[in-house]
């Protein structure tokens, strides 16, 4: 099993997480340097063909891509801890919140960074700067329902943490270089930020 | 059990063919209009404070939002006929595709049509018509990988019919109040559309 890892971006650290509070370690793992534009090279791209970080290669040469994905085949092969709930109604509620904060939080706290960033510029060909602009009211916004949500429960989906912390973790993080400010007076977003960014999987 | 639906939008008719495929009827529908921004109204905010359709009410009261999330509670009380595959590795390729659709297919066909279709100025505001447009030739891109993967086996995800290919039909027909033409040169693709089509569950 090989792991194309990505030190410096979002996604494929989702995955390093959710490995990490697994406590399951791959020991062969190729890093691939978006500033060189490997992810676009042609031996990457036989591996990945949308060219993106982070892809799983299984013993017998599958490939599984997609951050999620690759979470979801360790969740089916090691269920404890859960990450992704437990039965119908909590996988559900789970997978609504993974993806409600993939859309109002994550994505645009990604596009907000591909469009106005300089580094970006490569990458995300034609920028649209106006564009990348009007969604850093949309992630404020988003974060004002979820503090208020937050204050209803300990971690994102529920009582236990979840891969849906995980994302928002990571989406938290991003908005350093996304040049998003986290309200400081959102008190149960802060206190679950301080919470889930302890554990030693924030690490990862 | 409740479903909110709207008829007219390619989220909710995910969800729909699914429980078509399923074999699942839900009796209590309330339609949710998006033409007269019902989905922003008071009573519709208290069911999914993101605003956005499907969801549907639990007995409990429990209100799940998102389309997989709905699915995937299906799926879970009735795993027959498998949608989502069976064990770790097709559950992770199934999930791989069903992402790879989105954030390659689903998302840039939408974000074509409410940046710059006119009946989307109310509920895309503001649009940036450019932007919308720069992801019309990402979905023809898309659509050639796609082909030259449907030339390798009958469905999106392998051999078995899978959510992977309702959210590329739904893709495909929503492709047309964006305003992108399906090339018929990719035959591939040409083949899977018609045979996926024909299926009753097309129609829901």
């Amino acid at each position: 099993m090989k792991l194309y890892d990505t030190r410096t971006a979002p996604n494929p650290r989702r995955v390093r997480v959710f490995l990490a509070e697994k406590g399951i370690e791959i020991p062969d793992v190729q890093q691939i340097d978006l500033s060189k534009l490997e992810q676009k090279g042609e031996e990457f791209t036989r591996i990945n063909p949308v060219q993106r970080t982070p892809a799983l290669e299984l013993d017998d040469g599958t490939i599984l891509t997609e951050s999620v994905a690759i979470c979801r085949y360790f969740e089916e092969l090691q269920p404890n801890p859960p990450l992704m709930g437990t039965d119908a109604k909590s996988k559900a509620i789970v997978e609504m919140w993974q993806r409600r904060l993939e859309l109002h939080f994550l994505m645009p706290v990604a596009m907000a960074f591909r469009h106005t960033h300089p580094a970006m510029a490569q990458m995300e060909t034609p920028q649209f700067p106006e564009f990348g602009e009007a969604n850093k009211p949309r992630v404020l916004a988003f974060l004002e329902h979820l503090d208020a949500e937050l204050g209803q429960r300990r971690y994102v989906a529920g009582d236990a943490f979840t891969i849906a912390d995980i994302t928002a973790l990571v989406a938290t993080d991003f908005m350093r270089p996304a040049r998003i400010t986290r309200p400081e007076n959102l008190k149960n977003l802060t206190r679950w930020y301080g919470e889930v960014s302890a554990r030693p999987s924030a690490k990862a």
